[in-house]
């Protein structure tokens, strides 16, 4: 795995989380980046997500660090705002730049006091230990429920020379709104302007961690950042950023798809494709209400072919289609056709829907071009018994 | 419990489901009722949902019988429509009334053809053994996953003399959107026009089972119905009219409120008041959105006071308050005041949540009047067990 030029990371234990693995990240770039996030909209929002936000404002999407910790989300806190800029002025400190520069991010229980000296009181060995092969221990000190680190890389050889993007993210819990929080960050070597980097992120953020129902009725936490300090050196061309704009997507949907992967309980990942809606936007919408059906989802984790809460969950979505034209496939087996059953063979399906990959086709017949590609994964007794005592 | 005059009832298994219990059922009212249905806004309809609506449109508002079956719910079925006419027809036959007179419901499972001959060849013992006493026949053979049967009752003294109202409903699953099927029939011996019958039903659903999650977002076959066939001889006075209407809206609001203690796997049963809203519909989206969280309703599965949550779900309804004015009660214990939160007892908030009944208060402060009450249930391992291989 290629990692840009010009980063360096650091993780520790600061005593966040209650179990002892590190809890807390810093991401640093040697000189100043181009920088853009794509924040929750929820209106609770924690403390963490306004100041990023906020600095992202001032330094007029520019960066120099990213602090992050797991095992408390600083939201809905007395000390919220405090605690996020005393954090965030701590690692501005050891670093000797603007605290505009730092970003903060946090993960975890909501409603409960962080106490920021924890954070504080580490940053000058969280500052003395930064390395630039230390990135896997960062992905690592922000995982939550997570069962597995989860980061994606790619790189490209441009004219004036070859750049690197890399990413890193947390898990949604189980991908379903308003369950835990995403985190985020993608930093590249490549020369890019703010503006540019705003647009990439957001383009990238559309076909990835807004097609895995995070997004829409998301947590109070999430935030996605992209960094582009330009170490490289390597002026890009027109198209060539293009393709650090594909290099860039590519690893938001490695990252998007991972999350999938490793949801709350999963053992399945699910890939929706829907096609021939009246737009995209429509399209999208029936995938997001097939993906948040929890019939559909435990239909999948018994891998049961009950396409017609497939069509249930696509008819009550608020798209417009007629049922009568849809097909609907399940691994490649067509199970419905034109809204009714399809022969096909019980145990072969089910055998099929045993995979650890199962994909769901919903296909209009007509002349709509609206498609869409969407992520989510199965709904076990283990989702349960996780979220059933998160805190406790 | 007194049941309304005029009605008759009878069941039996007629081979749809897999289990031998009950389930095919007849409602016949010895004289024209007045009617009016409510039904699911699905995109995908089932057969009898379409046949049931033509009907009361052609009778303009009246009706004679209720044929309703469990094991399958007649939809996305290539002979959906003629089998659903076939079993009309049969009943009409048989009592010698208009086919439009009979309407028809069905619950179960989906895409899976109904072969009409299961229900035409049972009629004339169905309607053999009709019988006023037989209410609760009906009311169990409509039930799937149901562990109880669900029905309510209430009578009224008027100036002209007593009525009577009955409900029966069976369950929709699991509370939440994109379920299984709601199927609600309620009968009444008053003397109502089919206007009134209409205007009754729909206010009364507005405050039961559409606070029930089960609407908005309905399955395929979704019905409820309301029979008036005046067989009390009572006319009512204007005022003794709207103490029927709030009659038929105790028995419906009883009825959802046991659905919610039904719901698949639950073990608590949730109700959500909000208040202070902009407007009841933002309360209403609000409650929704809590309602609808699998994050709370796993967190009230295991006990666990989490209003991060609920604050999150609800800052994510799509609904406008202020985070910092809001104030969380869980089993009457305030939990988080203005948006932070409060000290409370956690050993002794856990154990008043071990409570079957558990009650959330969502309260903003400030001129907002909206208010509204929602029903629904903890989310359970049993849950996924049961949906895992419903059709197995």
């Amino acid at each position: 795995m290629t990692l840009p030029q010009g980063y360096r990371y650091s993780a520790l234990y600061a005593g966040i989380r209650k179990t002892s693995s590190p809890d807390l990240g810093l991401i640093v770039s040697d000189s100043q980046a181009s920088a853009a996030g794509v924040f929750t909209r929820n209106l609770a929002q924690a403390a963490p997500v306004k100041l990023a936000r906020a600095h992202l404002e001032r330094s007029h999407g520019t960066a120099r660090a990213i602090v992050v910790n797991a095992g408390n989300a600083n939201c809905a806190t007395r000390a919220g705002d405090a605690t996020a800029r005393a954090s965030v002025n701590a690692v501005a400190q050891a670093l000797g730049i603007s605290a505009t520069r730092v970003l903060p991010a946090s993960t975890g229980v909501i409603g409960v006091e962080l106490d920021a000296t924890l954070i504080t009181r580490h940053v000058p060995a969280l500052v003395a230990s930064l390395s630039p092969e230390r990135f896997e221990d960062v992905a690592r000190a922000m995982m939550t429920t997570d069962t597995v680190m989860k980061i994606a890389a790619e790189d490209a050889q441009l004219r004036a020379g070859r750049i690197a993007v890399a990413g890193m993210t947390k898990g949604a819990g189980m991908i379903h709104p308003n369950m835990a929080t995403t985190l985020c960050f993608v930093l590249t070597d490549a020369v890019l302007s703010p503006a540019e980097v705003r647009d990439i992120l957001r383009d990238g953020i559309e076909t990835s961690f807004h097609r895995l129902s995070v997004d829409g009725d998301t947590s109070t936490n999430d935030t996605a950042l992209l960094l582009a300090n330009g170490a490289s050196g390597a002026a890009p061309t027109r198209s060539e950023r293009r393709m650090i704009a594909d290099k860039v997507r590519a690893v938001l949907e490695s990252l998007a798809a991972q999350i999938a992967r490793d949801g709350e309980g999963a053992r399945k990942r699910i890939v929706i494709h829907v096609s021939g809606a009246r737009s995209n936007n429509e399209a999208v919408r029936i995938a997001r209400a097939i993906a948040n059906s929890p019939l559909v989802k435990t239909a999948i984790a018994g891998s049961d072919p009950n396409w017609g809460r497939i069509l249930s969950a696509a008819g009550a979505s608020g798209a417009t289609f007629d049922p009568r034209k849809v097909n609907i496939g399940l691994q490649g087996v067509t199970v419905c056709r034109s809204g009714l059953a399809a022969p096909f063979s019980e145990p072969d399906v089910k055998r099929r829907l045993d995979e650890p990959e199962c994909e769901i086709r919903f296909a209009i017949r007509g002349k709509g071009g609206g498609q869409a590609r969407f992520w989510t994964c199965d709904f076990t007794e283990k989702y349960i018994e996780i979220n059933a005592s998160y805190r406790t």
